[in-house]
């Protein structure tokens, strides 16, 4: 393990410990172990790359000077606040989708003492993320942008889990409301703007840097945000399980997928009428069907040239920025995700 | 509909129009429908107690002096972030407590087409409150304070509702963990804290008022919120079904109600076997002896008592306070609830 991770998990027992020692609430020794352990087994075994990237680009943002232990510490109690959210999510996303295991063990709520009481559970680990900001910020000048930071990236999250929930639950299977604006749309709110705006806006305030003025990063970070989450779509079909860690089943759960959006997008009537009479379907003799006409629309290629297209776009826009350090921030942000093959 | 009241719904509808116009998303018009039909089904059909009472405070803390528009409009709208956060604690916790309706209609989650898109929907009534307060009140001096106060009671009333759910749903029913000291930290954390605390709080943080002088306040007001859900507890099974307006079930439910902890505490070894024998169970033959205990035990009697203390110490607590404005505020909370049927 880097120094890094395990400076950034040592920092999560002194997070994990003051939470369970606060004194805005009264704690029963039942309710601080049922704490302690819901957190221990929710928050962090993630890859935990949202979190470490705060350190990376506060780093970066610093142009060689090294940062302080202070400062290391905060970053990384930002990092955490990112991990708490994304924990706030999965938690009620597994619930809602019925989800049963999730980073290779059975999701939380699957557990036979926890069922229902996982829905407060999310509302607890959601409501950690102001008392970790409270403990830590509370004086310092940037306080209330961080409140106001993580406040409307939870909104957006919030917002775009929704648009995807009411489009692929509601109602029958109906092919025709999938479109590349729509998936656009869930990507951009679901996933771009917690995932890769969130932990540089994060750094970028805690150098001291006013967000209004940084509405261009914003925008290049929910482009990679979307590149990556397509990039994701064509993983879960066409990836090595074997990199990947898991067999794909957005055909199956009839995703609204970069793949299948952009299948239908090129299909002619015939090949229309076979998606939908196939997409969505647990039978792996439909499955199979989908994914021959993948092939038959040349869907790699297709992906292929869109990785090159949106990964040139990307390179021009992050040279056009005026600042050299957030520059370097977004570049090393795009090096780690292209062409990635897990 | 007083004057008061019809202006307050008044303001329901330019938040609605606000949220549903937010520009932090990009709604689509199918979100934006599911947006608005969830909001008039869960916001503002309940008695509005909290929220009016920020008004009636703030009102009374002016000592004479006529408030502004601007002022009255402003305390609306902390009112209705208080209703949201109501709103946001029912439509989960009806999932979780498996409810069938409330406020006179199915639950939420129980209409066909919503069903466990509710947990998603519960985040979105959570997420409307700091969209509301940024809105309207960044830029005031106190704007930070009212994110602090937001924040601090919704992790105490997630706490609580965490303690609620631990004793009552895990394991087996079991009796015995049920006791004074515990239904007094559940309902404070659960209830007084939102109920009884955090109305009067916004009219202190509106008036100028900084929260950390008024402990004495928030002392009061928990202990009146408590003394409150006593009396919820009592008339669940002895008030009037005719004036509550529904018929009360804790004992089927196996509730951790003032009157079975007060029964654990007043019985002998017997009384408790037929307690331990026959509480939580959907027989009404079981129920019924449960409720000829209590009324062997004079629980009627117990609470008139009971009644009479508490109103006497908060009397006491309240013309000990050195400000009479607060005096007011507090006593006409207290005079709202003094020996009520329902």
């Amino acid at each position: 393990m880097s120094d890094l991770k395990s400076k950034f998990l040592e920092v999560y027992s002194v997070l994990k410990s003051e939470l369970l020692n606060d004194p805005a609430f009264d704690f029963t020794d039942d309710s601080r172990l049922w704490v302690e352990r819901m957190l221990d087994y929710n928050v962090p075994g993630g890859k935990l790359n949202r979190g470490l990237s705060v350190i990376d680009s506060f780093k970066l943002l610093k142009e060689g000077k090294e940062p302080t232990d202070e400062e290391i510490f905060l970053a990384c109690v930002l990092g955490w606040c990112i991990e708490w959210l994304q924990a706030y999510f999965l938690v009620p996303d597994d619930i809602m989708d019925s989800s049963h295991t999730r980073r290779g063990q059975p999701c939380w709520f699957r557990l036979p003492k926890v069922g229902m009481i996982a829905v407060n559970d999310g509302l607890i680990l959601r409501n950690h993320i102001p008392r970790i900001l409270k403990k830590h910020f509370k004086g310092k000048p940037y306080y209330v942008d961080l409140l106001d930071l993580f406040n409307e990236v939870e909104f957006q999250t919030a917002s775009g889990q929704m648009i995807d929930l009411i489009t692929t639950l509601v109602g029958e299977k109906d092919l025709s409301k999938y479109s590349l604006p729509l998936h656009h749309r869930i990507v951009q709110y679901k996933t771009a703007y917690y995932s890769f705006y969130l932990p540089v806006a994060c750094a970028l305030v805690m150098s001291g840097e006013n967000l209004d003025n940084h509405v261009d990063v914003k925008n290049i970070l929910v482009e990679m945000g979307t590149y990556f989450q397509v990039q994701d779509d064509y993983l879960d079909c066409f990836g090595d399980p074997k990199f990947i860690g898991k067999i794909g089943t957005d055909i199956e759960d009839f995703k609204c997928s970069w793949l299948v959006v952009k299948a239908l997008e090129l299909a002619n009537d015939e090949q229309k009428k076979l998606l939908h009479e196939n997409y969505g379907k647990e039978d792996p003799e439909c499955v199979a069907k989908v994914k021959k006409l993948y092939e038959t629309l040349n869907l790699q290629d297709v992906f292929g040239e869109y990785e090159r297209q949106s990964h040139g776009k990307l390179i021009k826009a992050i040279e056009g920025h005026s600042n050299k350090a957030v520059q370097f921030v977004l570049k090393s942000f795009l090096e780690k995700i292209y062409q990635r093959q897990k």
